[in-house]
């Protein structure tokens, strides 16, 4: 006797064949036949956001006495093992399909049925005694179920795993700026050689981003809070329940801890992603921010010999197999590339925010799938730079030692005791011969090394 | 005898000759002649700024006792002429010069010295009795003198013009959105057909994205607030006042009435534009929110007879000269490329805010540039959209009843009186055969004229 | 007894335990624990080119007596394995990882060699009888390996998959445009009803928008034939035999069909990925003018009663459950959403293009990641417009036919035969009174019903 | 007696004041009022490329005698005015208006008439003997002359001034790779010390970069020849002479030496702009190179002690009064601004030309704007940039062999003599003490000082 491989599922279209392991129903089947465009799908964080959903909405329509208890109690655990993960492999639908999401939100309804069913230890497509669209999607519309998931996965996201990690680098940048305070340094504007820091204040620059960053991402969260869940097909909540979506919202907030709130108005939820558009014009400043830090971290520490130099790096994977000391700077490497993906990945979620019409934006995969990967990108890359790169940065003090005795800079602190056109003739016999400061004062008997010494004090210019 | 028309003016480089007529001296000249790169100049908003901070540094300067009255009073006076615009012809430099604005810094402190040392009585290029750098740059350096410039333009120009401008167009909206509320119309998703909702509700969508685009400029501008003059060359406040960042804060807030505060740490202030970058995010989720209205606006009067056609908007120039109605949505169409501008803006800011290195980001002038200019265009744009379109927008109400009339999604209406099937077999007719619901209810006996219109009511639907 | 499932492997760095099943070696380990960041991995043509480029250059060694023909042929079957996809598993490593690809071209170099030596019988991590470095790696640096694995792997992609997937495209619209071409319509400019042409004539337009699309991929092919290969570490192709570089080009030309050559400059080859960044521009060219084709689509299709309806696309998925003839245009969706992202791509390539420094550009992965991903999503997505979109497409007679006899631009053809003037007459009142022209020409008493028709005729107008 | 300030002109919509000293019309004082947008307006080549446009078409109209001779000889006269720059003056409008550019079109014909009309001793306003519309618009629409005028001002400005502009860097950076053929200096990838190469080697990767440029921007130009005038309103030639186009595309390649053709396609040529996003792609490309090239100018020149320092850029302007020596790489900035502006502009042009509808595109004036100032701008900086820094570009030969001789990658070179193990001990010892190599060597017994100078040879490593 053979196995039979398939089964049949249904929909408004008719029957299809579908893997007999598989949760999933018509509408995906058909999807997955019709968008076969390239390989991406939504994140683990997207899939979780729908069940969410799900779970809320049924526990909301049982308060409401539109969904018998029994039934509530199906779509629960299935939507449990949802947001667990446990069912992540039956939501195979690429990215590039229909713009409002339709297919994945019925790939949701379907998986959650077909699981529900089984519980309840009914045949898969059998939609007994869960119903995918009656029960599952009950009171609610792609319109407005995905829009809401979009807004779960990029609150929970931020909070979970950018934030923290953004913190994370933000302690790590601020304990260098403490433990480089007393280290003066030669200052560079223009990349040339300027008046004197403290290696110190130059991280707390670097660490001023980051708490700045911190705002700037939590600032756009209440935006993300707002959810267009109850406003069905187009706003207007048709076939949802009035309390419906100020109650769903709340069961939201509970089951996720986050302090989401019903949209004051579901046309504006529906019809624009403007908030998401925010966020990611947040999540962009913040990659822009990451660069000149990474960036300054690498030339910093560039050299061994004919560098910059001033800073060591830890030394993570060979660099070359016979010269000591040349240690890439792979970690600035891998967080630069990820700070110009999200600058990429920006322009893209900002055409797609534009191209809303009337009563529905249609651009919504290409949007959340953008936002979650920068988010992503941005709490990982920040957090493997925080911990293999500026953890373990050392000062080269020689090398910052020798660099700051070097520069002409400091022939400024000479204008008060000798004035300005003999300090200047100092400096400019120092450049011209290759001379310290000290060498050429004495030189040209401008002053004795005990004079220098006294006067030239960089510690005075911090 | 012949009259002379240059001058020399003197920098550390030597003499230079200046047209006799100008204020400007050796360093901006320099400028021009090495700079000849394109057209654009800063704005008035910037030119004001820099009158601004020199007014503050002067005033600030002579509260510490490190600038005499007679030479406070003098650059007061010729700052004062810089801030109202008298002077704006003798900003002639290029945009594209050095990355720090040196040179525009210079050009204002050139400018303000010779028009005051002139009010004194005294020769152009003299330098006597102000002194271009000892006095009108007195404790400052260009490094901090133009971050301060460009936050104090962008806040007065988000604050006098684009927020004013915006709340305009959100009250006009608004107005409109009260005015249509009795309106029922057919919905669209997918660019299809949906279930109705009011134009008002429609409106009120546009109205929302408004109020959120105002709370997302508003947001960003305590940024804008932090100031960085008194971080002098790198940051440290080398050759400044102790007191003297806190007070010239308070003074350029005195002068603008707008709450500046100095920059709690002034080495991310110079080498990070990260602000602007913010700044420039908001700008560009404002211009994504507008183009989706524009769009939606030019697709509503879309016709006069082969579109939609469901409102019609304020004929301001001539169409088609044959043909009536053939009103051409312009302001639209200036409002989308407006639009289009500050999203590619919006890049140019990104990569510059990113280009920062050590003590100093030198991408400020591009950063300036692009923002001002986005938050102009935004501003005008959305005034002229507002008085010169949407003001004068008025349903077509004739084509709004026959679209919602002919609309096949209204059979949804009928499930609860003769249920689903009955209903579907009735849609289906009137495709196929292109009646309305109602005449293909009719003929297929399921309904009389009077069910249908009792039932059949889109205002339930809304 | 217990299994080990783990085996040491060894670096410069020293040891390291490598999962026992794993063909790769140290390194890899290495990058897989300090690069945890997003899931991103390089695709199937890239492991694809990088065993390319090992057997091409193996091949060459031996040719040039540097590599013994016994080594050669395990280098070969273990490389052939690599091109075929047999050991894609062994490629775990991230995108985001070292700037310069070098932890990736280990990759290849440990799994070529670990699994050479199974094949001759010796334990992995032995390194005997191949190794990674002296063998697989020989005469070659991750510095000129990537580049040129980039280039290998763009112009495969763009050759067997964008251009055949564009020529679909390009043939069925090119079908429908003659299959249209006698069905007059009313055209539309400024989204207003404009003078008519033909439904063929405006698929032309798309048609041919994609025959300049394959000229212009086409068109930057050669800059992608020229190979880094040869210029080693820094471009000077040190540590390589001086016959290589054209001899390893002549290689890879025969291996893949491609007529590669070995880059003039090998300096600007390893330092600037600016023919990526060409190739990267060119996509996004056709992702824009793809936008507008897919937009039209939708456009044209949109209604069923309410919209411009003037085409019927094919109903793949349920649309309403209830209402027939709502048809939702997902596959423009789709197309339309890959456009955005391909234009946001682009942004992070020119972003990482611009971004060299001194003999090596460092956001090659970035680059590579990008530009593989943009053919991918067009070539995927052009094809699945083409076959489950624009293959179907239909005319809409009726609706067609409807909207040109309502048109009223159609009154300019009356001009010669009654005048400027009194043609718009009729023209204003049709407008003013809902009437077709002919209507209000009789009413005006201006033509007869036999003149209209015989003057009106929108055949001579196009 | 009063003289009269204004005059009475008329359009479609009735009579409207326009001061009399002013050429233009009734369109383009509305357009006036209705569009006080930013300060944009199109650059000369925009305005000379419709005086091409109006020239070329009486031109052709009157060799199909389709125009008396006597009203061309008067288009003629006041269309080269035009094209000569004379009336610049009289093109007062913004660029953001109507999408088309109509009343930039109405702006030319309206100001060719009335100048024309002054000529033949009528009145200004008269429309007589020349008529705006009916002569100089004569078998013309804005929706071919517009587009048209972009591509011929495109073209112009490339071959004019982008193309010689870049040729003449190109030509000094080859020149300047010559000059510094003879020069060893240490190379760098991951900003660290690499095998050496000259400095000669490294402004030939520049160069080359520069040729293919060059490349690049021809390869784009026949895109530009195709010229959309002969389409008419909506492609279809209504209202012109069939052997209009060709002739038209014939007297404009004439007018401007330039091989301009007819577009084969008039409906991909009015409703789509592929070609200017195209453009605009390889300028894209460019800036991005020359991105890399500016920065590694200014990095090569940092210092003057603390930083790279192997070449000495022109010293243009005052660095810092007291320090010699420091000279801020201002040209370098210009350019890099100026190439961030490009890639901004070109996000622009793209969601531009991706956003046409049907038969026309109406992002028109955005696109050429920004093609016409990205064209101006690199070429500007390119010049700026070659004959005011790279022309000046000496290199600093102690810096450069210090750094080459202080470089621990040169132990490579002691391979083959003392084997691997030998020189990595001597490198390690050099890098822990801080030694040079041969110090090193010495002091570990493994070598002597002869065998060192002997042996260690850069000249072999490039």
């Amino acid at each position: 006797m053979e196995i039979k491989k398939t089964r049949l599922e249904t929909d408004s279209m008719g029957e299809i064949e579908v893997g007999s392991s598989r949760y999933w129903g018509a509408q995906t089947e058909r999807s997955l036949h019709y968008f076969q465009i390239g390989k991406d799908q939504f994140p683990r964080e997207m899939i979780r956001a729908l069940g969410i959903v799900k779970k809320s909405s049924a526990i909301t329509n049982a308060e409401l006495g539109l969904l018998e208890e029994s039934k509530k109690n199906l779509i629960l655990k299935a939507a449990d093992e949802v947001i667990g993960g446990l069912l992540d492999d039956h939501f195979p639908l690429s990215v590039w399909q229909t713009g409002s999401g339709t297919q994945t939100n019925m790939n949701a309804n379907e998986v959650i049925a077909n699981r529900a069913n089984e519980l309840a230890g009914s045949a898969l497509g059998s939609k007994f005694p869960i119903h995918p669209n009656d029960d599952v999607n009950k009171g609610q519309s792609s319109n407005d179920v995905f829009p809401t998931a979009m807004h779960i996965a990029t609150a929970e996201s931020i909070q979970k795993n950018l934030i923290p990690n953004l913190k994370l680098l933000h302690s790590i940048l601020t304990n260098k700026a403490n433990q480089f305070k007393g280290i003066i340094k030669i200052g560079r504007t223009h990349l040339q050689d300027a008046t004197p820091l403290t290696l110190g204040q130059e991280f707390s620059g670097y660490a001023e981003q980051l708490s700045y960053s911190l705002d700037r991402i939590s600032q756009v969260l209440p935006s993300v809070y707002r959810l267009a869940l109850g406003g069905t097909a187009v706003g207007t909540g048709l076939n949802t329940h009035s309390n419906f979506p100020v109650k769903v919202a709340y069961a939201i907030a509970q089951e996720t801890g986050i302090p989401f709130i019903t949209a004051p108005n579901k046309f504006e939820a529906l019809a624009a992603n403007d908030s998401l558009v925010e966020v990611s014009g947040a999540l962009k400043t913040i990659a822009s921010s990451l660069l000149k830090i990474a960036n300054d971290i690498r030339w910093l520490s560039s050299g061994p010999r004919s560098g910059i130099g001033e800073i060591r790096i830890p030394e993570n994977e060979p660099g070359s197999s016979i010269m000591p000391g040349k240690v890439n700077p792979t970690q600035s490497e891998a967080l630069t590339m990820v700070c110009a993906q999200v600058i990429g990945n920006d322009v893209a979620v900002t055409i797609g925010g534009a191209s809303g019409n009337f009563e529905l934006n249609v651009f919504k995969p290409l949007i959340i799938f953008n936002v979650l990967n920068s988010i992503r990108l941005l709490a990982d890359a920040s957090r493997s730079f925080a911990i293999h790169c500026v953890e373990g940065i050392e000062p080269n003090l020689e090398k910052i030692k020798t660099n700051l005795e070097n520069s002409l800079m400091l022939v400024t602190a000479l204008n008060p005791h000798i004035g300005y056109d003999k300090a200047a003739k100092i400096a400019k016999l120092a450049y011209a011969e290759n001379l310290t400061l000290k060498e050429a004062g004495i030189k040209l008997g401008l002053l004795t090394a005990e004079e220098f010494d006294k006067w030239v004090n960089p510690k005075d210019m911090i």
